[in-house]
Protein backbone atom coordinates (compact mmCIF):
# COMPACT_ATOMS: atom_id res chain seq x y z
CA UNK A 1 0.00 0.00 0.00
CA UNK A 2 1.22 3.71 -0.44
CA UNK A 3 0.32 6.29 1.86
CA UNK A 4 -1.21 9.07 0.95
CA UNK A 5 1.54 11.66 0.52
CA UNK A 6 0.46 15.21 1.85
CA UNK A 7 0.65 17.75 -1.09
CA UNK A 8 -1.11 20.81 -0.31
CA UNK A 9 -1.19 22.44 3.06
CA UNK A 10 -3.21 25.29 5.26
CA UNK A 11 -1.72 27.40 7.60
CA UNK A 12 -3.77 28.99 10.60
CA UNK A 13 -1.38 31.46 12.28
CA UNK A 14 0.93 34.03 11.08
CA UNK A 15 3.56 34.17 13.85
CA UNK A 16 7.06 32.79 14.65
CA UNK A 17 6.02 29.25 14.35
CA UNK A 18 3.77 29.40 11.64
CA UNK A 19 6.66 31.52 9.62
CA UNK A 20 8.80 29.28 10.19
CA UNK A 21 7.18 26.13 9.27
CA UNK A 22 5.86 28.55 6.37
CA UNK A 23 9.14 29.06 4.65
CA UNK A 24 10.39 25.40 5.33
CA UNK A 25 7.24 23.84 3.81
CA UNK A 26 7.43 25.85 0.43
CA UNK A 27 11.35 25.15 0.47
CA UNK A 28 10.25 21.54 -0.24
CA UNK A 29 7.99 21.82 -3.07
CA UNK A 30 4.87 21.34 -1.59
CA UNK A 31 1.92 24.02 -1.51
CA UNK A 32 0.75 26.06 0.82
CA UNK A 33 -3.27 27.11 -0.58
CA UNK A 34 -4.00 29.49 2.34
CA UNK A 35 -3.16 31.38 5.20
CA UNK A 36 -5.57 32.70 7.66
CA UNK A 37 -4.71 34.26 11.18
CA UNK A 38 -6.89 36.35 13.24
CA UNK A 39 -3.92 39.04 12.45
CA UNK A 40 -4.46 39.87 8.63
CA UNK A 41 -1.66 42.08 8.26
CA UNK A 42 0.85 39.80 9.64
CA UNK A 43 -1.10 36.80 7.53
CA UNK A 44 -1.13 39.00 4.18
CA UNK A 45 2.89 39.16 4.61
CA UNK A 46 3.68 35.94 5.21
CA UNK A 47 1.02 34.72 2.38
CA UNK A 48 2.62 36.91 0.14
CA UNK A 49 6.09 35.38 0.88
CA UNK A 50 5.30 32.25 0.38
CA UNK A 51 2.97 32.51 -2.35
CA UNK A 52 0.08 31.49 -0.52
CA UNK A 53 -3.45 32.89 -0.52
CA UNK A 54 -4.36 35.01 2.39
CA UNK A 55 -8.08 34.11 3.55
CA UNK A 56 -10.13 36.66 5.84
CA UNK A 57 -12.56 34.41 7.74
CA UNK A 58 -12.58 30.92 8.75
CA UNK A 59 -15.12 29.99 6.94
CA UNK A 60 -13.18 30.64 3.65
CA UNK A 61 -10.60 27.97 4.72
CA UNK A 62 -10.41 25.33 2.04
CA UNK A 63 -12.41 21.72 2.26
CA UNK A 64 -9.65 20.56 0.02
CA UNK A 65 -6.45 20.69 1.39
CA UNK A 66 -4.08 17.99 2.75
CA UNK A 67 -2.77 19.03 6.03
CA UNK A 68 -4.10 21.85 8.71
CA UNK A 69 -1.42 23.20 10.42
CA UNK A 70 -2.51 25.53 13.20
CA UNK A 71 0.47 27.30 14.77
CA UNK A 72 -1.84 29.54 17.12
CA UNK A 73 -1.49 30.23 20.88
CA UNK A 74 -2.47 26.78 23.28
CA UNK A 75 -4.99 28.44 24.50
CA UNK A 76 -7.34 28.73 21.51
CA UNK A 77 -6.27 25.84 19.37
CA UNK A 78 -9.75 23.94 21.18
CA UNK A 79 -11.69 26.70 19.83
CA UNK A 80 -10.22 27.41 16.46
CA UNK A 81 -10.16 23.76 15.89
CA UNK A 82 -13.71 23.29 16.40
CA UNK A 83 -14.50 26.43 13.98
CA UNK A 84 -12.80 24.21 10.91
CA UNK A 85 -14.96 22.53 8.55
CA UNK A 86 -12.46 20.16 6.71
CA UNK A 87 -14.20 16.26 7.04
CA UNK A 88 -11.75 14.45 7.89
CA UNK A 89 -8.58 15.73 6.48
CA UNK A 90 -5.24 15.62 8.30
CA UNK A 91 -5.70 18.28 10.96
CA UNK A 92 -2.17 18.99 13.68
CA UNK A 93 -1.01 21.56 16.01
CA UNK A 94 2.27 22.58 16.87
CA UNK A 95 1.87 23.21 20.51
CA UNK A 96 4.54 21.55 23.63
CA UNK A 97 1.90 21.11 25.91
CA UNK A 98 -1.53 20.69 24.18
CA UNK A 99 -2.32 16.86 24.20
CA UNK A 100 -3.14 15.29 20.62
CA UNK A 101 -6.55 14.34 22.12
CA UNK A 102 -7.59 18.29 21.63
CA UNK A 103 -8.24 18.31 17.95
CA UNK A 104 -10.29 15.08 18.02
CA UNK A 105 -13.56 17.56 17.48
CA UNK A 106 -12.30 18.75 14.30
CA UNK A 107 -11.31 15.50 12.34
CA UNK A 108 -10.59 11.83 13.06
CA UNK A 109 -7.39 12.50 11.91
CA UNK A 110 -5.67 14.30 13.87
CA UNK A 111 -1.81 14.97 15.16
CA UNK A 112 1.02 17.24 16.66
CA UNK A 113 3.98 18.47 14.75
CA UNK A 114 6.52 20.18 17.86
CA UNK A 115 9.59 21.47 16.52
CA UNK A 116 11.52 22.05 19.96
CA UNK A 117 13.16 25.22 18.92
CA UNK A 118 12.50 29.10 19.90
CA UNK A 119 11.48 31.08 17.08
CA UNK A 120 11.63 34.62 15.79
CA UNK A 121 10.54 35.79 12.48
CA UNK A 122 13.79 37.57 12.05
CA UNK A 123 15.76 35.60 13.16
CA UNK A 124 17.02 32.24 9.96
CA UNK A 125 16.86 28.90 11.73
CA UNK A 126 18.33 25.88 10.33
CA UNK A 127 15.78 23.25 10.08
CA UNK A 128 18.38 20.52 9.72
CA UNK A 129 19.62 20.67 13.30
CA UNK A 130 16.00 20.81 15.22
CA UNK A 131 14.31 18.19 16.48
CA UNK A 132 11.09 18.10 15.82
CA UNK A 133 8.76 15.79 17.55
CA UNK A 134 5.04 13.87 15.82
CA UNK A 135 2.36 12.46 17.38
CA UNK A 136 -0.89 11.31 15.25
CA UNK A 137 -4.04 9.43 16.10
CA UNK A 138 -3.32 5.96 14.06
CA UNK A 139 0.13 4.58 12.99
CA UNK A 140 -0.93 5.52 9.41
CA UNK A 141 -1.26 9.07 9.69
CA UNK A 142 1.97 8.67 11.87
CA UNK A 143 3.73 8.09 8.78
CA UNK A 144 2.14 10.38 6.64
CA UNK A 145 3.05 12.99 9.30
CA UNK A 146 6.81 11.15 9.24
CA UNK A 147 7.37 11.47 5.45
CA UNK A 148 6.35 14.69 4.74
CA UNK A 149 8.44 15.92 8.06
CA UNK A 150 11.40 14.62 6.81
CA UNK A 151 11.82 16.75 3.86
CA UNK A 152 12.02 19.58 6.33
CA UNK A 153 14.95 17.65 9.18
CA UNK A 154 15.73 14.35 9.71
CA UNK A 155 15.83 15.01 13.74
CA UNK A 156 12.32 13.37 13.82
CA UNK A 157 10.71 11.19 16.51
CA UNK A 158 7.48 10.10 17.46
CA UNK A 159 6.47 10.55 20.75
CA UNK A 160 3.60 10.64 23.29
CA UNK A 161 1.86 14.04 24.65
CA UNK A 162 2.76 12.97 27.98
CA UNK A 163 6.43 12.82 26.99
CA UNK A 164 6.46 15.89 24.48
CA UNK A 165 5.01 17.81 27.86
CA UNK A 166 8.35 17.02 29.82
CA UNK A 167 11.05 17.61 26.48
CA UNK A 168 8.86 21.46 26.34
CA UNK A 169 8.98 21.54 30.68
CA UNK A 170 12.89 20.97 30.03
CA UNK A 171 13.10 23.43 27.17
CA UNK A 172 11.73 25.98 29.60
CA UNK A 173 14.49 25.58 31.87
CA UNK A 174 17.55 25.77 29.16
CA UNK A 175 15.87 27.81 26.96
CA UNK A 176 13.49 30.41 28.78
CA UNK A 177 15.36 30.36 32.57
CA UNK A 178 18.85 30.42 30.93
CA UNK A 179 17.48 33.63 28.58
CA UNK A 180 16.58 35.11 32.31
CA UNK A 181 19.24 35.02 33.56
CA UNK A 182 21.48 36.15 30.44
CA UNK A 183 18.97 39.33 31.10
CA UNK A 184 19.87 39.17 34.83
CA UNK A 185 24.00 39.13 33.92
CA UNK A 186 23.48 41.84 31.19
CA UNK A 187 22.06 44.45 33.93
CA UNK A 188 24.69 43.55 36.54
CA UNK A 189 27.30 44.65 34.29
CA UNK A 190 25.37 47.94 32.98
CA UNK A 191 24.95 49.01 36.03
CA UNK A 192 28.55 49.17 36.35
CA UNK A 193 28.86 50.64 32.84
CA UNK A 194 30.60 47.33 31.80
CA UNK A 195 29.42 45.83 28.80
CA UNK A 196 27.35 42.50 27.91
CA UNK A 197 29.53 41.83 24.93
CA UNK A 198 32.70 40.70 27.38
CA UNK A 199 30.46 37.85 28.62
CA UNK A 200 29.55 36.62 25.12
CA UNK A 201 32.42 34.13 24.75
CA UNK A 202 31.30 32.67 28.04
CA UNK A 203 28.04 31.91 27.25
CA UNK A 204 28.46 30.22 23.95
CA UNK A 205 31.50 28.25 25.60
CA UNK A 206 29.19 27.15 28.44
CA UNK A 207 26.58 25.98 25.88
CA UNK A 208 28.95 24.13 23.81
CA UNK A 209 30.82 22.07 26.37
CA UNK A 210 27.53 20.30 27.21
CA UNK A 211 27.85 18.72 23.02
CA UNK A 212 30.58 16.60 24.70
CA UNK A 213 29.91 17.11 28.65
CA UNK A 214 27.27 15.68 31.14
CA UNK A 215 26.43 18.86 32.50
CA UNK A 216 26.50 17.52 36.00
CA UNK A 217 30.11 16.12 35.47
CA UNK A 218 31.20 20.51 34.73
CA UNK A 219 29.74 22.33 37.38
CA UNK A 220 32.14 25.10 38.51
CA UNK A 221 31.77 27.89 40.38
CA UNK A 222 31.80 29.30 43.75
CA UNK A 223 28.89 27.11 45.29
CA UNK A 224 29.90 23.80 44.44
CA UNK A 225 33.55 25.00 45.61
CA UNK A 226 31.30 25.71 48.95
CA UNK A 227 33.71 28.44 48.57
CA UNK A 228 31.63 30.94 51.35
CA UNK A 229 33.93 34.38 50.94
CA UNK A 230 33.23 34.50 47.60
CA UNK A 231 29.31 33.90 47.61
CA UNK A 232 29.32 36.54 50.80
CA UNK A 233 30.66 39.13 48.73
CA UNK A 234 28.48 38.07 45.52
CA UNK A 235 25.84 38.62 47.72
CA UNK A 236 27.49 42.30 48.87
CA UNK A 237 27.83 43.30 45.52
CA UNK A 238 24.40 42.42 44.66
CA UNK A 239 22.64 43.98 48.08
CA UNK A 240 21.22 47.14 45.74
CA UNK A 241 19.15 44.53 44.33
CA UNK A 242 17.15 42.26 46.22
CA UNK A 243 15.62 39.84 43.68
CA UNK A 244 19.14 39.44 42.14
CA UNK A 245 20.55 38.41 45.69
CA UNK A 246 17.58 36.39 46.25
CA UNK A 247 18.44 34.62 43.18
CA UNK A 248 21.84 34.30 43.71
CA UNK A 249 20.93 32.70 46.89
CA UNK A 250 18.37 29.98 45.45
CA UNK A 251 21.03 28.73 43.05
CA UNK A 252 23.69 28.60 45.32
CA UNK A 253 21.48 26.79 47.91
CA UNK A 254 20.35 24.18 45.36
CA UNK A 255 23.94 23.61 44.17
CA UNK A 256 25.04 23.04 47.06
CA UNK A 257 22.46 21.28 48.26
CA UNK A 258 22.15 18.77 44.98
CA UNK A 259 26.23 17.57 45.49
CA UNK A 260 25.66 16.50 48.81
CA UNK A 261 23.19 14.48 47.84
CA UNK A 262 25.65 12.76 45.04
CA UNK B 1 62.30 54.26 26.81
CA UNK B 2 61.70 50.28 25.49
CA UNK B 3 59.50 48.39 28.33
CA UNK B 4 61.65 45.15 29.81
CA UNK B 5 60.15 42.33 27.99
CA UNK B 6 58.75 39.06 29.60
CA UNK B 7 60.87 36.40 28.45
CA UNK B 8 61.06 34.03 31.51
CA UNK B 9 57.99 32.99 33.16
CA UNK B 10 57.53 30.58 36.75
CA UNK B 11 53.73 29.46 37.26
CA UNK B 12 52.44 28.53 40.47
CA UNK B 13 49.63 26.16 40.59
CA UNK B 14 48.67 23.07 38.03
CA UNK B 15 45.52 23.07 37.85
CA UNK B 16 42.95 23.74 34.74
CA UNK B 17 43.93 27.92 35.21
CA UNK B 18 47.43 26.77 35.52
CA UNK B 19 47.46 24.09 32.28
CA UNK B 20 46.09 26.48 29.85
CA UNK B 21 48.27 29.46 30.81
CA UNK B 22 51.32 27.21 30.39
CA UNK B 23 49.99 25.96 27.45
CA UNK B 24 49.68 29.28 25.95
CA UNK B 25 52.75 30.69 27.09
CA UNK B 26 54.89 27.68 26.03
CA UNK B 27 52.89 28.44 21.72
CA UNK B 28 54.14 32.19 22.48
CA UNK B 29 58.28 31.08 22.22
CA UNK B 30 58.32 32.48 25.89
CA UNK B 31 60.30 30.27 28.62
CA UNK B 32 58.37 28.88 31.38
CA UNK B 33 61.41 27.96 33.56
CA UNK B 34 59.97 26.35 36.94
CA UNK B 35 56.29 24.90 37.58
CA UNK B 36 55.45 24.89 41.16
CA UNK B 37 52.47 23.40 43.24
CA UNK B 38 51.40 21.03 45.89
CA UNK B 39 50.41 18.41 44.25
CA UNK B 40 53.61 17.27 43.12
CA UNK B 41 52.18 14.63 39.93
CA UNK B 42 50.03 17.34 38.32
CA UNK B 43 53.10 19.88 38.57
CA UNK B 44 55.31 17.09 36.90
CA UNK B 45 52.77 16.00 34.21
CA UNK B 46 52.61 19.84 33.20
CA UNK B 47 56.25 20.39 33.25
CA UNK B 48 56.50 17.65 31.42
CA UNK B 49 54.21 19.01 28.54
CA UNK B 50 55.46 22.50 28.78
CA UNK B 51 59.53 21.76 29.44
CA UNK B 52 59.67 23.64 32.58
CA UNK B 53 61.59 22.44 35.43
CA UNK B 54 59.26 20.68 38.45
CA UNK B 55 60.26 22.03 41.87
CA UNK B 56 59.15 20.50 44.63
CA UNK B 57 59.60 23.04 47.24
CA UNK B 58 58.25 26.83 47.17
CA UNK B 59 61.91 27.69 48.73
CA UNK B 60 62.95 26.28 45.44
CA UNK B 61 61.34 28.90 43.23
CA UNK B 62 64.12 30.98 41.07
CA UNK B 63 64.58 34.64 41.58
CA UNK B 64 65.21 35.34 38.24
CA UNK B 65 61.98 35.18 36.12
CA UNK B 66 60.35 38.19 34.78
CA UNK B 67 56.99 36.99 35.75
CA UNK B 68 55.45 34.93 38.32
CA UNK B 69 52.19 33.52 37.94
CA UNK B 70 49.79 32.14 40.91
CA UNK B 71 47.18 30.21 39.33
CA UNK B 72 45.66 29.15 42.51
CA UNK B 73 43.02 28.78 44.88
CA UNK B 74 41.42 32.34 45.97
CA UNK B 75 41.67 31.12 49.59
CA UNK B 76 45.28 30.31 49.24
CA UNK B 77 46.94 33.32 47.02
CA UNK B 78 47.92 35.86 50.51
CA UNK B 79 49.10 32.84 52.00
CA UNK B 80 51.32 31.45 49.22
CA UNK B 81 52.37 34.80 47.62
CA UNK B 82 53.74 35.77 50.78
CA UNK B 83 55.96 32.65 51.25
CA UNK B 84 57.98 33.52 48.35
CA UNK B 85 61.24 35.54 47.65
CA UNK B 86 61.05 36.99 44.44
CA UNK B 87 62.57 40.72 44.73
CA UNK B 88 60.95 43.12 42.66
CA UNK B 89 60.06 40.87 39.75
CA UNK B 90 56.37 41.46 38.88
CA UNK B 91 53.98 38.98 40.16
CA UNK B 92 50.72 38.48 39.12
CA UNK B 93 47.39 36.44 40.32
CA UNK B 94 44.31 34.57 38.19
CA UNK B 95 41.25 35.29 40.50
CA UNK B 96 38.27 37.14 39.35
CA UNK B 97 37.40 38.13 42.93
CA UNK B 98 40.75 38.71 44.70
CA UNK B 99 41.67 42.57 44.51
CA UNK B 100 45.64 42.92 43.26
CA UNK B 101 46.43 44.62 46.75
CA UNK B 102 46.43 41.19 47.84
CA UNK B 103 50.02 40.67 46.36
CA UNK B 104 51.74 44.23 47.75
CA UNK B 105 53.83 41.54 50.49
CA UNK B 106 55.18 39.89 47.77
CA UNK B 107 56.42 41.96 45.48
CA UNK B 108 56.47 45.96 44.40
CA UNK B 109 54.83 45.37 41.32
CA UNK B 110 52.06 43.13 40.84
CA UNK B 111 48.98 42.97 39.16
CA UNK B 112 46.00 40.52 37.41
CA UNK B 113 45.88 38.74 34.90
CA UNK B 114 42.18 37.37 34.69
CA UNK B 115 40.67 35.23 32.04
CA UNK B 116 36.90 35.04 31.42
CA UNK B 117 36.46 31.33 30.76
CA UNK B 118 36.11 28.15 32.55
CA UNK B 119 38.68 26.18 31.87
CA UNK B 120 39.14 22.33 31.86
CA UNK B 121 42.50 20.70 31.69
CA UNK B 122 41.27 17.94 28.98
CA UNK B 123 39.21 20.67 26.75
CA UNK B 124 40.99 22.76 24.32
CA UNK B 125 40.55 26.46 24.08
CA UNK B 126 40.79 28.71 21.68
CA UNK B 127 42.52 31.73 23.44
CA UNK B 128 41.82 34.19 20.59
CA UNK B 129 38.24 34.39 21.94
CA UNK B 130 38.94 34.58 25.21
CA UNK B 131 38.03 38.06 27.11
CA UNK B 132 41.43 38.41 29.67
CA UNK B 133 41.33 41.50 31.88
CA UNK B 134 44.74 42.79 33.43
CA UNK B 135 45.43 45.05 36.37
CA UNK B 136 48.60 46.57 37.96
CA UNK B 137 50.27 48.75 40.35
CA UNK B 138 51.36 50.97 37.86
CA UNK B 139 51.03 51.98 34.02
CA UNK B 140 54.69 50.64 33.08
CA UNK B 141 53.66 46.84 34.66
CA UNK B 142 50.37 47.32 33.29
CA UNK B 143 51.94 48.13 29.88
CA UNK B 144 54.58 44.87 30.24
CA UNK B 145 51.10 42.83 31.27
CA UNK B 146 49.28 44.12 27.73
CA UNK B 147 52.07 43.20 25.79
CA UNK B 148 52.29 40.17 26.69
CA UNK B 149 48.96 38.86 26.93
CA UNK B 150 48.54 40.38 23.92
CA UNK B 151 50.43 36.97 22.32
CA UNK B 152 48.09 35.12 23.61
CA UNK B 153 44.97 37.01 22.96
CA UNK B 154 43.95 40.51 21.46
CA UNK B 155 40.94 40.62 23.72
CA UNK B 156 42.27 42.19 26.50
CA UNK B 157 41.19 44.84 28.62
CA UNK B 158 42.46 46.52 31.37
CA UNK B 159 40.27 46.76 34.40
CA UNK B 160 39.93 47.90 38.20
CA UNK B 161 39.68 44.93 40.65
CA UNK B 162 36.37 46.72 41.52
CA UNK B 163 34.84 45.97 37.64
CA UNK B 164 36.46 42.62 37.65
CA UNK B 165 34.57 41.27 40.75
CA UNK B 166 31.10 42.54 38.82
CA UNK B 167 32.59 40.62 35.91
CA UNK B 168 33.06 37.62 37.94
CA UNK B 169 29.81 37.77 39.60
CA UNK B 170 27.99 38.03 35.91
CA UNK B 171 30.08 34.86 34.93
CA UNK B 172 28.39 33.03 38.06
CA UNK B 173 25.10 33.59 36.64
CA UNK B 174 25.76 32.75 32.87
CA UNK B 175 27.73 30.30 33.52
CA UNK B 176 27.57 27.90 36.89
CA UNK B 177 23.84 28.83 37.38
CA UNK B 178 23.36 28.47 33.75
CA UNK B 179 25.10 25.14 33.99
CA UNK B 180 23.22 24.17 36.61
CA UNK B 181 20.08 24.61 34.83
CA UNK B 182 21.30 22.72 32.39
CA UNK B 183 21.78 19.97 35.14
CA UNK B 184 18.37 20.00 35.99
CA UNK B 185 17.00 19.84 32.81
CA UNK B 186 18.82 16.50 32.13
CA UNK B 187 17.58 14.58 35.30
CA UNK B 188 13.87 16.09 34.30
CA UNK B 189 14.32 14.17 30.63
CA UNK B 190 15.83 11.20 32.38
CA UNK B 191 13.25 10.74 34.72
CA UNK B 192 11.22 10.04 31.94
CA UNK B 193 13.49 8.00 29.88
CA UNK B 194 14.13 10.64 27.43
CA UNK B 195 17.51 11.93 25.86
CA UNK B 196 19.50 15.23 27.03
CA UNK B 197 21.02 14.89 23.13
CA UNK B 198 16.74 16.49 22.21
CA UNK B 199 17.64 19.55 24.01
CA UNK B 200 21.07 20.62 22.89
CA UNK B 201 20.26 21.98 19.21
CA UNK B 202 18.01 24.30 21.56
CA UNK B 203 20.67 25.11 23.96
CA UNK B 204 23.03 26.29 21.76
CA UNK B 205 20.61 28.50 20.07
CA UNK B 206 19.48 29.87 22.83
CA UNK B 207 23.54 31.03 23.55
CA UNK B 208 23.77 32.11 20.01
CA UNK B 209 20.92 34.38 20.42
CA UNK B 210 22.80 36.97 22.09
CA UNK B 211 25.29 37.33 19.84
CA UNK B 212 23.36 39.51 18.04
CA UNK B 213 20.71 40.15 20.35
CA UNK B 214 19.81 41.79 23.64
CA UNK B 215 18.37 38.98 26.14
CA UNK B 216 16.07 41.07 27.42
CA UNK B 217 14.27 41.67 24.31
CA UNK B 218 13.97 37.87 23.26
CA UNK B 219 12.82 36.54 26.50
CA UNK B 220 9.93 33.72 25.44
CA UNK B 221 8.05 30.87 27.01
CA UNK B 222 5.18 30.81 30.13
CA UNK B 223 6.17 32.85 32.14
CA UNK B 224 6.25 36.18 30.16
CA UNK B 225 3.23 34.99 28.30
CA UNK B 226 1.82 34.92 31.88
CA UNK B 227 0.52 31.48 30.46
CA UNK B 228 -0.86 30.39 33.53
CA UNK B 229 -2.24 27.07 32.11
CA UNK B 230 0.82 25.74 31.09
CA UNK B 231 2.85 27.20 34.48
CA UNK B 232 0.15 25.22 36.38
CA UNK B 233 1.00 22.24 34.76
CA UNK B 234 4.34 22.35 34.57
CA UNK B 235 4.39 22.75 38.29
CA UNK B 236 2.48 19.33 38.67
CA UNK B 237 4.87 17.57 36.24
CA UNK B 238 7.87 18.65 39.03
CA UNK B 239 5.77 17.92 41.92
CA UNK B 240 7.70 14.69 42.35
CA UNK B 241 10.34 16.74 42.86
CA UNK B 242 9.97 19.40 45.01
CA UNK B 243 13.13 21.70 44.75
CA UNK B 244 12.77 21.99 40.49
CA UNK B 245 9.35 23.01 41.12
CA UNK B 246 10.59 25.42 43.85
CA UNK B 247 13.44 26.40 41.57
CA UNK B 248 11.11 26.88 38.50
CA UNK B 249 8.17 28.88 40.43
CA UNK B 250 10.82 31.14 42.07
CA UNK B 251 12.40 32.13 38.07
CA UNK B 252 8.67 32.37 36.56
CA UNK B 253 7.86 34.55 39.62
CA UNK B 254 11.10 36.95 38.89
CA UNK B 255 10.27 36.83 34.69
CA UNK B 256 6.73 37.93 35.71
CA UNK B 257 7.77 40.37 38.07
CA UNK B 258 10.84 42.03 36.06
CA UNK B 259 7.99 42.20 32.73
CA UNK B 260 5.59 44.27 34.88
CA UNK B 261 8.22 46.87 35.98
CA UNK B 262 9.24 47.16 32.67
Amino acid sequence: MTLPSIETVVIIGSGNVATHFARAIQKTGKKIIQIYSKHPNSAKLLSREVNASFVKSIKEITKNADLYILAIKDTVIEEVSSLLKIGNNLIVHTSGTVSADILKKASSNFGVIYPLQSFSKDIPVDWKTIPVFIEANNKENEDILLTFIKNITDHVTVMSSEKREIVHLSAVFVNNFVNYLYTIAEDIMKNKQLSFDQLKPLIIETANRIINDNPGNIQTGPAIRKDKKTIQKHLELLSYQKDYADIYSFMTNMIIKSNKTK
